[in-house]
């Protein structure tokens, strides 16, 4: 619990002089005021989150992909064999996986994290993989701490190594079930509007989806107020590790910009876990699942990049990671109407 | 007429095969099907206009500013004065202004064209801005022609300096005024719904915007199978200018990224002209410009960025730029199935 403590007591509220002082920079620079729509917002977040204005150029970025298979995939809620997680994993480190490419293109680095893969070893592993929550809950408490510290360790560490900004990557078949049935439960939307058809599903395995994580939720009883609750009983080890590396951003008051629905599910349980995480939270892009929307709306939170993707693995916040980026470093380069001579309407 | 005529003459259809080979190879990639979203069309999109699959990375890209004033500026249509067209250039030239932070962060070259400030030399100048199109045409058709040909010599020589991708980029005082204009002309929606408030104008001067715009429509008669007529009885010399850039991208067979409504204003000029220079053309942003999603959806393109910003000068294209080379860069890198060793459904 040691560091899941110490990450806790380090997460505050943002810095309203640094907000301020951004929004009062937004109108002395060479634009109309508004044009940049909602990066300047954006730019003025990550200013509060980093206490001074100017924030920090959101370079160098890492994506942390973390991996975790699921007991629930015994009950048929997708066509893929459980062996692709590891896979996959295989391919991250590889480099030939999409989010690779994506990376390569937008200079992030990649790690991947085995917090919870059925086969292989990993330092980082609390669990071959959850328990089956359509019998029994997924993890206990315990392993739901352990994997938070997982997340909450590799933001520590990719930020001392020189992160500025973190970006969350998933793998796990199967996991859009577990993620559907936490934001069910953090949000109180039923399931049926919530669960999505993952990587490609047809309409009876969605209805299968559906009924399994109705039964769970209704079988558990998950506390929303309490998101260790929640993640133990509904949740997946590379969801739980994914909303400790937004504590973990937080914490380090460095910007955590997420990626799809695994992602949503995972900030939620942030929030109800350290409320004041959210102001280390971008979204980087509105997944095709419907339960990433309801996530989001729920976090108030409003995706920078939404052209349905629906991949996982961190590929929409490492394109969103530009224009994070872009938003940013109009704070600090942009000429004013002094400086640059230009007169004003 | 020369540069034109040859332009237009190398301007034709995709290549069905290479857009048959990025679909297939698209289903190959240790991906779900579709799972990209917007993306993957977007890839073989641009296979068929390369004629190759995978089709080259955009990559050095490069955003021109088409630079120019407006007669109609008289008329009150908006409330900055016309100094700021010459003044931005300054800014741009210096690296001060939005794009450049944009393009810098992107990697992105920037080039500026004074196709027509009313102050100031340059080689590139067709006119020291136009006529008041509320009064008489706004150009002559000699003039839209020589303002087509500064874009396609701009678009040659930034491909023969090594450019895989131009992204477009626009400067003038009052131009959302004529881009209104222009879509309302080839659109035929009328210039109540096309018309916006660009740099954010009140609710009196949007009523007086087009209310003038409307009464130019009435007295010119535009002919909309025509597009240089359209061009010179309502548009402007940066509408032309990069109308005749995005032909000259169509000629070259290199993506041409758009920003926002002036963008999208020449590219149904160009598309006038030019019918096949549509599928050069991808669209990098919806600008909150009214007349920017109906030109949109004019074209039948949708765009890739969609965050409210209204603000030109190539910053919608310019943040676009890694989404569609991301787009492009998983047909060359992203293991298949079969290499990776990963298990299909």
């Amino acid at each position: 619990m040691e560091l899941l403590s110490a990450a806790l007591d380090r997460i505050g509220p943002p810095d309203a002089e640094a907000v301020a002082a951004a929004d009062a920079l937004q109108l002395r620079l060479t634009k109309p005021p508004g044009a940049l729509g909602a990066l300047e917002p954006l730019a003025s977040k990550l200013a509060g989150l980093a206490g001074v204005c100017p924030p920090p150029l959101p370079e160098p970025a890492a994506v942390a992909i973390f991996a975790g298979d699921h007991g629930v995939h015994a009950q048929g809620v997708t066509p893929w064999p459980q062996e692709v997680t590891g896979q996959m994993v295989g391919n991250f480190l590889a480099g030939g996986a999409v989010v690779n490419a994506f990376a390569r293109q937008a200079g992030v680095s990649v790690t991947v994290i085995d917090v919870g893969v059925a086969t292989g070893d990993s330092d980082y592993k609390v669990r071959t993989g959850t328990r089956d929550f359509a019998v029994e809950p997924a993890l206990t408490r315990a392993e739901v701490v352990a994997a938070l510290e997982v997340g909450i360790a590799v933001a520590r560490n990719l930020v001392e190594d020189g992160a500025k900004a973190l970006l969350t990557g998933d793998m796990g078949i199967a996991n859009t079930t577990p993620a559907a049935a936490l934001i069910a439960a953090f949000t109180g939307v039923p399931a049926e509007e919530v669960t999505g058809r993952g990587t490609g599903i047809d309409d009876r395995t969605l209805a299968h989806k559906t009924w399994v994580i109705e039964g769970a939720l209704a079988m558990h009883r998950p506390d929303s107020a309490d998101g260790i609750d929640v993640l133990a009983k509904v949740g997946g080890l590379e969801h739980a590790a994914i909303a400790g590396f937004i504590l973990g951003g937080a914490a380090a008051r460095v910007p955590v910009i997420l990626d799809g629905v695994i992602a949503a599910s995972a900030a939620l349980a942030a929030v109800a876990i350290a409320p004041d995480s959210i102001h280390a939270m971008v979204a980087g892009h509105r997944s095709a699942e419907p339960g990433a929307t309801i996530a989001l709306k729920h976090l108030g939170l409003s995706p920078l990049v939404d052209l349905g993707l629906r991949l996982g693995e961190g590929t929409g916040a490492v394109l969103a990671h530009g224009l994070v980026a872009s938003a940013v470093r109009v704070l600090h380069e942009v000429a004013t109407f002094d400086s640059a001579g230009v007169s004003e309407k």
